[in-house]
């Protein structure tokens, strides 16, 4: 079957509501800290875990080529993952609501530097997609045993690209 | 009074024990996860955190000039602070051993792009400052209230410089 092609949009808070958080210094209440200095924006992240403990791990990914096929979709029972690139990044999230157990219609966002990004307990996913950048992120997810992977192989794989920016 | 010079030395992690934790991908196990493309490195952080909870925060700091002239150093008794840099930033950290309530002689590190630092709970340190990049970090560290900041201005300051690489 020929796959699904989408674009991706770029991700904004409210676009991306339903299935997590766009942690982003724009527009959010700060305080100033470090004599002026500094701009601090607090507490940007609803990390929920679940019969275990929040940790922080890092993932070095490669760079995957656009456009970007998309065979199998994940989620986390047992908590949330948080994805904070540690280089200028652009990368693919791609997310889709529950139905009965399994993905419905896939949506696909693209997040530019300077964004991280707060994936929902329970939200099937793409796995991490960087497409430019290092690769390299850090992320905040559950520690503990259990079984909080489940994987959903996609009957129709989804091409996804991002359209040329301006 | 003339300042104390200080070259500040590449962090590592054997050299920053005292005062931390060095949260890279080199030489630390790891698995291999999305189809043998994406390296996961597990749980690196000592998230330390009293009469509260972890949150993630994003501080966008000025970038400094070198040298830079650190005149206080800062603790926070009540949790432990892991920087996690979102560009490719070369930047420094400022620490000391305490003594009687005080810091004692301070040491200053320079930590490359790929590398973030938790500052143990308790820890003498110097404010957020990045020499490149962006100036933006994801921070981890405690919310809640409560006296969690010690301010110490320092009776000499310190100068510092970051030799040339090569």
């Amino acid at each position: 079957m020929d796959p699904l092609r989408l674009s991706a949009e770029p991700i904004t808070a409210a676009a991306f509501a339903a299935y997590g958080e766009v942690i982003e210094t724009g527009g959010q209440q700060h305080v100033l800290i470090n004599e002026g200095k500094c701009k601090r924006f607090t507490d940007l992240a609803t990390v929920d875990v679940v019969d275990g403990r929040a940790g922080l791990s890092l993932f070095q990914s490669d760079l995957r080529p656009l456009p970007y096929l998309c065979t199998l979709l994940e989620r986390h029972p047992l908590g949330s993952q948080c994805f904070v690139p540690m280089s200028e990044a652009t990368w693919l999230i791609i997310v889709a609501p529950d139905e009965d157990g399994a993905p419905g219609a896939i949506s696909a966002f693209v997040a530019r530097p300077g964004l991280a990004v707060n994936i929902a307990r329970n939200t099937w996913h793409g796995v991490l997609a960087p497409v430019i950048g290092s690769g390299l992120f850090a992320v905040i997810d559950r520690i503990g045993n259990g079984a909080n992977l489940e994987e959903h192989p996609l009957a129709r794989p989804v091409l996804i690209d991002v359209p040329k920016a301006g």
